[in-house]
């Protein structure tokens, strides 16, 4: 299938928010993809549910990218281009959790890809994972918070009181939520997104109709008072579980106790949790759906439909390796207890350009000391500040120092 | 290569920790991975440094798992099993973080596949994320927790106060560290692990030798305790990033703030974060090297070897979809402020096997209310104490319940 004049043609339906996305991301990205692969990517052509011709880019393309959306027609475009042959990378979770097994059947038999990373929690790679890392593993549990849109209101909720109409304002007002928001807090589209996950997980045919669903439309600020009082987090739950009778999947309203991995997930975010007795659990997380998050996940699959697998290209950059580089420090002085330590120290501190931030000064007589963070300065300058206070004649030990990383590195 | 008997062969470099527990693994997966695979995988033979003969086991294999550890003769053998155009999986992070470049070249020239996702951070599937879901995107920043033995150490000493020594100690007794630890704690394990992801985020070769690094021996409890105050969080971290001027490649400790994603990984676990533009950041974690867990990362690698790419397998069970599960809940209702409400409330429980674990009054007058938390129950039983507690003449509202979570699902 793959073209001969070293370019690889893409063929994208639909040209929404992620679809315009995905169009803008491949340009960008192509030279790396070409050095990756071998390939040059290209869009060879659009089609919406307006506008384009199917049966020509089909003609053209080396690779579909399904980014339309709904079932019809999708369904029978990704059927028909797998039976020509063409791999296929879609992020349509309604179509999946209705007609997966049709579609993977197609795949199997055409012998195609269909690959689905941007169906489920964006550019967190939970379909990759358990469909390849985890293949071997008996998996007994999925827990996930997979609709960013809920996570975002709960999350205002609880740090603000505010109820849940004014945060689901907030949050179409900052773009977390569609202007039509029924099938986020409602939690089908969690539910979709966790029928995917348990087909995977366990091997077992799940549609979207098996799944039982509750939003967070009836949740009350009352209750995040309720669960801040007792350190409880509120999260929308999607779970997939291994049980006496068979296998359950739902998605529900849950609180968490603190030290559950899912509980540190705020905001927009998206979060699995993978349990299995060999493994004990794996936890990934990252931002959910959002345009380029989305387009991101979708052109990992498209390179990775090109690639031989497992492949470690060769090196294509010879960067530089840096050894000084910048950091804020902890500093722990053991000091004598006299007058002027603190101006001695400072000025040592600035003659190398290293700028305190904060000082505590600790215990007294032998126990006294200065313990100290100060802001990120060339490790190289500090490594010097350091070599001079240790030659001070008012400490009483060599000087500690850790490095602390700053807050924007969360 | 792969032998038309519906066998696929494997041979067993090292009989180790590592080693022993695949040997147990496989075997116990044999099934399941045939059912995927359509090929039965079987040890053809194992070889350690004092038994065996790897030209036979060589002759025979179809895939060659290397768990022996070391430079040599592993680098010769996985070169020479490639060259023989057999795919190797291996979990040994000092041979790649020094002669990576030759092992990668080797594996492309040959076309066949080096996988090594054992290699680092046990189960945490952050190999195949780089090499793969990532592949296209422009990663800023790695930063990992990849070292489970000082994670132990440091967790410890933060929670009890004991000394970086008693710890070790501990770390010992429990299985967290070997009894040499002195490439865990002075940083040099941590700093081979950064080496690769570093290669694979950057496509830069990067060798072990130019990872600086900084081990945790000498942390006192006076740090930790300083760091408790201001809620920080201790950890050994490594980091690989773009900076102006090149690559900077280094494993330290650090504090983190509390909202960092790496603050909340304690005691054995390993997690990495990868920072892009385009995706905002990727957190991934899970239990670090462990016989049983490198081993199942390990067994993850073989059959991705096995099979092809991205593929859906067939459903291979049709399990019961279960409607109702075990449930705790929270429980909240607006009650009349008069005597016996609480009474009536629980009778109505006990009738239905519900039962109570916590309970708080709340409010007087029109504000009264019982909030309180029951054990796990079946939902059924939960639905039916709801519906009746709904008629009850002494509740101005109708119940609100929601699930939690329970502390075991940690």
């Amino acid at each position: 299938m793959t073209s001969t004049d070293g370019v690889f043609r893409v063929g994208l339906l639909g040209h929404g928010t992620v679809g315009s996305a995905f169009a803008e991301l491949l340009p960008r990205h192509a030279e790396r993809i070409e050095r990756l692969t071998g390939l040059r990517p290209e869009l060879c052509g659009v089609v919406t549910r307006r506008s384009g011709s199917f049966e020509e880019i089909l003609e053209r393309a080396d690779l579909i990218v399904e980014l339309m959306g709904g079932i019809d027609p999708t369904r029978e475009w990704l059927l028909r281009a797998m039976r020509s042959g063409r791999h296929v990378v879609t992020a349509n979770k309604q179509l999946l959790s209705r007609h997966g097994e049709e579609l993977w059947d197609c795949a199997r038999s055409n012998g195609v890809q269909l690959r689905f990373e941007g169906a489920v929690a964006g550019v967190v790679p939970v379909i990759r994972v358990l469909q390849e890392a985890l293949a071997g593993a008996t998996i007994d549990r999925v827990h996930g918070i997979v609709n960013g849109t809920t996570n975002f209101i709960l999350t205002e909720m609880a740090r603000t009181g505010m109820t849940f109409e004014e945060a689901l304002r907030d949050a179409q007002r900052l773009g977390y939520a569609e202007a039509d928001p029924a099938e986020d807090v409602d939690g089908r589209d969690a539910a979709a997104k966790m029928a995917i996950l348990a087909r995977l997980a366990f091997d077992t045919p799940v549609h979207l109709d098996q799944v039982r669903y509750e939003g967070i439309e009836h949740i009350q600020p009352d209750d995040l008072s309720y669960a801040h009082e007792l350190g409880l987090e509120l999260k929308l739950i999607g779970t997939a579980e291994r049980i006496a009778g068979g296998l359950s999947v739902r998605v529900h309203p849950a609180f968490l106790y603190p030290k559950h991995p899912l509980a540190s997930v705020h905001g927009p975010f998206n979060a699995v949790t993978v349990e299995s007795e060999a493994i004990t659990e794996i936890t990934m997380s990252g931002p959910g759906a959002g345009g380029p998050q989305t387009a991101s996940a979708v052109l990992g699959d498209m390179i990775s439909a090109m690639i031989p697998p497992a492949s470690t290209p060769p090196t294509s950059q010879v960067m530089e390796i840096v050894g000084d580089v910048v950091s804020a420090f902890y500093l722990h002085l053991e000091v004598a207890d006299e007058p002027g330590v603190l101006a001695t120290v400072a000025q040592v501190l600035a003659g190398h350009d290293v700028s305190v931030k904060s000082v505590v000064q600790k215990g007294l007589g032998a126990q006294a000391r200065l313990v100290m963070v100060v802001h990120p300065v060339l490790e190289s300058r500090f490594d010097a500040a350091m070599a001079e206070l240790a030659d001070l004649a008012v400490l009483r030990a060599p000087p500690r120092a850790i490095r602390v990383l700053e807050e924007e590195f969360g």
